[in-house]
């Protein structure tokens, strides 16, 4: 705990961790909330029940304020030639291969008819997707992050949104993962450098005054 | 000490950590070895000797062994609206405005005429930049990546080499961060999702058999 | 004609029009050769039996070679949010939201169970998709390109396919625009300056060599 | 031009040619107007003196309307490494070796110090680099595009800001290209696929009007 205090202390004097201010027009994703994480049958079951409950939540607010809403989800080709590198090193990627119910999106949360649904490859959301020019062209400027895994389609999403120029939001309460271990270093990475770490009620608040 | 042993247990059963086989094209790439870093009275001073050390000993085999050798470094404009979004976020990133002797190469890993420079504005050595067409361009299948920090643009580099398809090999010895909870936080999700974390001396026995 | 002959000697003494040499490891794309450009009740009809024809004997060869094969397709949401400033400009592009027959690929060149299809987005088959990266994985270092139309999707596949560091081969015969004007003055651009356009009978040729 | 009548019919006829209307925060990018296209003793000499004229009237507006500026210039290490197969196919590239003199800005359109430069390796002012970053993160939705040349690196670029989704307003007077032939050629199919092609005079209005 007190190493802990040290170093907020020295990535503070090293300059980390400023504050972004969200924009005035914000999109909500929801990072892969498919079965596979959810199943507890899965090898990739994660128990993040409480990450879909808030993740619920803040899908309502977002649908009340009508901001863009995306889903992601993971799709390979038979085989994951489409998968490449990635595909290769992480077997469970298996799981994602076209038809396979462990890609099907969570009955608590589901897209609408109007709601974008983005099939990815790889870890980050943008990666190989149309992702970046979807929310350019709709004056986007602002990216509310929630979903799976926080240490690995969370984090890389949220780096690329920032690399992209939106200010990443994600979410502490609506991100989950499989050991509180990586979970925590990952939230530490992304406030210090890449993104602003929030609760869900800050987003629930900053939501109801963009409505 | 238990408690990593039973993370390990856990993504095993998971389907994470497979292993990639290094391919016969490797490029070296040095991320970032500038002054900011290892110079006491910067306030990014990170106290990373050791890692300096280790790259210039993998630098000078991967010369030898005649492959690809590619250095970064980070160069803003005055006031930074090419750093966009990441730039607001880390004010130590001020240090990189053109100019800085911030930014300069270490004496100890200075770019030869023939080896390739490539300036970027992101964490990842691939965003922005026109590296990824140039290794495609070269045949390179694999990168071996070097440098500073691991929580930041190495581990970047590395999910990104391996979202545009190279091998990514870690070195671990030729890596360094400013503390070692994220230093080691980072080796262990890339390690389990994108990358081989390899030694110093797996490297100098892989150039060994390369040259 | 004469004015035409000025042209080339104007190029050449620009030192445009080089060659680039054909690799060892190519794959084959075939750009959107769906019905919405071959059924004569469509807006998009346009009279490219022929480059069909030529696609379908390069195919067969291609997959004789065992190399890779790779077809797209494009696939707008319903509204075409995903289409962003492009959906907006090109009006015949609604004939391609999800569901539409327009987009169904042609009986004469359908994919087979272990050939991959890229769902696209934008003119480009790199932009916005895994390409690039699936290409890199597999170590293609050349990109036979035949599709639909020369002067959209063809060229601007060819031109990323330069500039991510494929060889593009784009196959004259084998790609096909509503009218020859526009056609013809996207192979003279080609051949200028980022791609080799060839025959069909070369590339059989070249494919011969291959397997 | 009873063909060119035919022409713009049949594209009108299959949806072609839309209209974008252009948004509130434009910003001015300058491609490549650098030494090379304009001396008359360096290979590239294109004879585009008016579109740099032109070019020079619009930066004067938009320096008044204080939108954001931005210039590219094209950059390559000795030997071209990093422009990959472009730089293999394009002989005349050798020209923008750095330090060549070819590379200078031109007297009349020299950025002031404020204003952004972007070197590029290749034909897209976004390929390769973090231009798209830099719009987004600026709020830009509009892209008044000028340079040189037209058949090459503008058209390259306006497809990629489309792309990109950004709005793309060419400006006709503002680029050029060493014949009216593909000059001509790409306006047409701009205009048909990707973006306004305007003239200065409409461009001066609407920043007009910004400012």
């Amino acid at each position: 705990m007190a190493q802990q205090k040290d170093l907020d202390k020295d990535y503070k004097a090293a300059q980390f961790g400023g504050t972004l201010t969200p924009g005035e027009r914000p999109a909500l994703i929801l990072v892969d909330f498919v079965m596979a994480y959810l199943d507890p049958a899965s090898p990739l079951y994660a128990g993040v029940e409480t990450a879909v409950e808030s993740a619920a939540r803040i899908l309502a607010c977002a649908r009340s304020a009508d901001i863009p809403v995306i889903f992601t989800n993971v799709i390979y080709s038979k085989g994951g030639a489409d998968g490449g590198v990635f595909f290769r090193k992480v077997g469970a990627l298996k799981l994602f291969e076209a038809g396979s119910p462990h890609g099907n999106f969570l009955p608590e949360l589901l897209p609408d008819a109007d709601e974008l649904i983005i099939s990815k490859q790889y870890a980050s959301a943008f990666f190989g997707t149309s992702l970046a020019s979807t929310l350019t062209a709709m004056g986007v400027d602002t990216l509310i992050i929630t979903g799976l895994s926080t240490s690995g389609c969370v984090r890389a999403t949220a780096l690329d949104a920032c690399q992209h120029g939106f200010i990443p939001l994600v979410v502490r309460d609506a991100v989950g993962d499989r050991d509180p271990r990586p979970h925590n270093a990952n939230l530490f990475d992304l406030q210090a450098k890449y993104a602003e770490v929030v609760t869900e009620q800050t987003i629930l608040s900053y939501l109801a005054k963009i409505s």
